[in-house]
């Protein structure tokens, strides 16, 4: 069949399982030569393509609710829904989401981005049906790296305790993002391995039928037959937390899948299906990655799988600071870098590879992240927390009352500040200057260029007197010389990089060469700006702030963050403080969600690109 | 002997278990006698004397660290460190804190205030020592309560995975703050109820012993053998994280700690020892307490237990929330509460006890309360989230993430909004403005008073556009009379109180009555006040604003909050975004922690007072 001519999922009902693996390899084969064209979450949704029609042929969506937990897997769900002729959009500026959508679809009852939220979600829509009285079946899908998100476990031990009826899909591909860590992941992994374990029960029983009755061994016999359920029971995990468990079964068998659901609506209680699933299933070079470079990517050649990149300018900022970090690293080892399950994405696999000892991936766990490294900052250690900033959300917490309160000398690498593209507004980095300036020891950085990254971080390694967070965007850097010489940026020092009379244009990070490009053109039309990189956004330069107050100067201030929480915000208030009277005009985002699609559209939509940055600027001067 | 001669625990030591006892009696008897007039969190640390002296007497602080979950139960720890002298001054201005401090004692080797940090913390210090090459012990000391926040189960998770050495004290005293909630909580109530289950072990290898060898059953045996770690080991919840399980032991029973200690001590992976203790221990009005009003609490009578109150104006506002929600789901199943462990603190009672099918206590675990309120949400539900605002602070990225960005009907009660006393810097609810009024969606309010307070409910419960939070102090109202009607409040509208011409002071909260006080004194002077209680934080009163801007009148903002996010920030922003040229003065916390202590003493310091404000303005003015 043509996939594209699919309206709902309701065809699947009458579907033989021939038809259903027929349409399998309709898909994926689809998904991987649309993703080679798009770039995309195409491992994720390799592995679950089976299992995605499953769930849809046994469950009636949107009544039912298949709840997509971190969202990135739903492209299969996409195209059963009637998306499948939106994919040469995905992910692009104003095109298909990758992940579920409300707006998009009655199907997609829950949006997603963030990881560890559809147990939560699921309780809160199991609770509505009970009380309204309905009967719907609430299905959330969880992969098994997310299962050990904190706020996941928090539902499980709910769930467990209200025994709420659901039916929850623990998709156990082995990985999540990277390769899992963790207790839990081990714990899966000895289930999957030991499934003639389950076979024991039938001999058990036999062994101890046969013992004389009437004896005090017959008494302990019959005693350790009421606790089989230890030996019978793989998910004595969940068991335990009041959830009854069914599996390992195979994710890619339609038979095995449609047998455990069927079990499972027997069960009026809380039951976790553990399905085995393969990332990338069905695509060599996806099949075989073993570290996590496709779990999300550009383009790729569909025939070796090799990555289309564009000709970057410089090396990603990523790398550019995490092998800075690894430097200070090899030479002293109270350095020590921490990451919630991005080794590959914060680009830290060299330092893994090459310091283990000094590496902790502590898997999806930002807050466990966070006060770890104020455990080890406490006792004299230099950690390194490399994280994005749209998941130090997940962590605000944890800085505010474990790091910055108790003023350790924690480092925070933050990644992916700013706006972060095909993603979208589930991960823009666009708050973290809002809350981090709030807390009263922290120091906030942002480099303009790669020689200032480095310089950050030798400060960084240098300050001993509290938190201090560099952040930095997604993508590459500039591509500048880099200098020999490292040097200290005075904390709290901005650095003034053209002097001009008619207006101050300040910015921070990449910016920064935007306003440069803005003076330039400015220059040529007889107006001279000053231009200020405001590398400190906390705290700012009240030196510099009060010469541009004195001087009456107008200011333009340009940043790719909320417009409430920014540095403009706090330039303002600065001005007023002191009161000064310069005009001020503040550029940035205005309390709206941005959505994905490439940067450069987007900024020009709302005004940072240079063109429009000029005209605010020639504006603000009438 | 006399407990304040104490300098540190090494003179445990040499203690019999005679006089240990002896030794706990009295230092019972010193907590009991101290908060009747201090008040405290004694139910808690009554629990924990003999537990406390036990780990003081084992390990050697503060070479080992023992730290303390949530930190409210350090009295004996305090005491035993050498500050029962200072007891008197406990949670009072610039007296002793009632958490762990830093700056207190070496033997503070953690602080914390909020729940469910210590087991990261442990392993970021234990990851330290073992980098290092040091040989101290970690010992964090966490509560069951504490131990299903998430954060908590993140750490189990990867200390578990990473086999790191420490021992774990979980202090189980079947109550956290309220009665326990969750699955995790029944699953160790199972193990106190089954201790005989251990004795299993011997008696089922006796069984096994006996079979014939060489069989197939003989072979099934043996496999059989293999798994009784499910029947001898009561953990195996912890067991298949990788911990090990000691226990349950005696928490008052000085032998059965010792000897689990010395167990502890023989193995050199994470354990666990599940100590079985009894909140209140000793003292029959908290012993007896059932729900958790001896959580903690100001002083009491000692003979009777009975809580020593003072005159308050009004009715507390927690109180007045919490029914007032109740009311409108008396008629509406749709309107259900939420709460994360604090049915008591947020004076949800009566709701749990008239609407028990509306009502959810999830545990301590803010972030899982917050999503499935959107999951309530989503469905069509009314939920209330009753939440303090330092403990929405855990839940950052839940408003954010799950609610805000997906645009959904929840209404947050932001209970102790502002300073709260005596629980100090962990405590305080100074930051909520600042991250929630960054959310693209998220409306704001804060009620001068009772009547307003209710007709914030009113408008929420009408509100079906979006999120919407009250915040609202600790403490009692003012005690104004209750109009029978009630009102909807226009949504980003302002009240003027009083018209004056030469300063314009703007509050929000119970401190609109505060500048009303010093607008008077003010016209007693001959300086006439403009009022304005802003009563919404989000949405701004734009038309207001623009009036102000317009008349040029002097404003001063007052806020108990910080000032950077606060509604003075965002008030002066407005300002200089429409070029108007209003001199403005920010009052407010200026980037600094508050500790503990009460309220008027601190307001006084920080230039919030009546008196304080009047000086403000005049110096505003000249």
């Amino acid at each position: 069949m043509d996939i594209r001519t699919i309206q709902d999922p309701s065809f699947l009902k009458s579907l033989s399982v021939q038809q259903l693996e027929s349409l399998s390899q309709n898909i994926r084969q689809f998904l991987i030569e649309t993703c080679a064209v798009t770039g995309g979450h195409i491992g994720a949704n390799l592995g679950v393509v089976e299992l995605t029609i499953a769930l849809h042929k046994h469950y009636n969506s949107p009544k039912d609710k298949i709840i997509w937990d971190v969202g990135h897997q739903s492209y299969t769900h996409k195209i059963l829904t009637g998306r499948a002729n939106q994919f040469d959009t995905l992910r692009q500026y104003k095109g298909l989401c990758g992940f579920p959508k409300l707006k998009e679809s009655e199907h997609d009852v829950w949006e997603a981005g963030h990881s560890s939220t559809s147990l939560s979600a699921a309780m809160g829509m199991a609770k509505a049906r009970d009380i309204l009285g309905q009967n719907n079946q609430i299905v959330p899908v969880i992969g098994d790296g997310a299962l050990t998100g904190g706020m996941a476990l928090e539902a499980l031990n709910n769930i467990g305790h209200d025994r709420t009826n659901m039916t929850i899909i623990l998709n156990d591909n082995e990985m999540s993002i990277a390769p899992n860590v963790g207790a839990m992941h081990n714990m899966l992994g000895r289930i999957r391995m030991n499934q003639g374990y389950n076979k024991l029960k039938g001999d058990a029983e036999t062994v101890l039928s046969r013992l004389p009755g009437g004896s005090r061994i017959r008494e302990s016999a019959d005693r350790i037959k009421d606790s089989l359920k230890y030996l019978v029971v793989d998910g004595v995990f969940f068991e335990e937390l009041g959830i009854r468990y069914i599996g390992p079964v195979d994710g890619h068998n339609f038979e095995e899948l449609e047998n455990a659901l069927k079990t499972a609506d027997l069960i009026n209680k809380p039951v976790v299906i553990h399905v085995v699933t393969k990332k990338g299933k069905g695509y060599h070079p996806a099949e075989n990655d073993k570290i996590g470079t496709w779990h999300g990517l550009g383009p790729y050649k569909l025939d070796t799988g090799e990555q289309i990149k564009g000709q970057p300018k410089g090396v990603a900022w990523s790398q550019l600071m995490s092998d800075e970090v690894l430097s200070y690293a090899r030479n002293d080892k109270r350095v020590v870098a921490i990451t919630p399950a991005m080794p590959v994405g914060s680009k830290l696999t060299k330092f893994q590879a090459e310091l283990p000892e000094q590496f902790f991936d502590v898997g999806i766990a930002e807050q466990h992240a966070v006060t770890m490294a104020a455990g080890l900052a406490i006792e004299g250690m230099k950690p390194y927390v490399a994280i994005y900033s749209t998941f130090l959300q997940r962590a605000y917490d944890q800085v505010l009352h474990d790091v910055d309160r108790q003023n350790l000398n924690v480092i925070f690498g933050i990644d992916r500040a700013g706006l972060v593209g095909a993603d979208g507004e589930t991960h823009q980095g666009i708050y973290d200057i809002g809350f981090l300036t709030q807390f009263p020891n922290m120091i906030v950085m942002m480099p303009k260029d790669e020689n200032e990254a480095k310089d950050m971080v030798y400060t960084a390694m240098h300050y001993e007197r509290g938190p201090i967070a560099i952040r930095y965007p997604r993508g590459n850097g500039l591509g500048v010389e880099i200098a020999p010489q490292r040097q200290q940026l005075p904390i709290g020092r901005w650095e003034r990089l053209s002097n001009g009379e008619d207006v101050a244009l300040v910015a921070y990070g990449p910016t920064v060469a935007t306003i440069q490009q803005v003076a330039k053109s400015l220059t040529e039309q007889g107006i001279n700006a000053t231009v200020i990189n405001a590398r400190y956004l906390k705290p700012m330069d009240d030196l510099m702030l009060h010469e541009l107050g004195a001087s009456e100067i107008p200011i333009v201030t340009v940043e790719e963050n909320m417009l409430n929480g920014g540095l403009g915000a706090q330039i303002g208030n600065f001005i007023t403080d002191n009161n000064y009277h310069n005009k001020i005009k503040r550029l940035g985002i205005d309390d709206i969600y941005i959505e994905h699609g490439d940067v450069e559209h987007i900024l020009a939509d709302i005004g940072l690109d240079a063109a429009s940055i000029e005209q605010t600027v020639k504006q603000h001067l009438q």
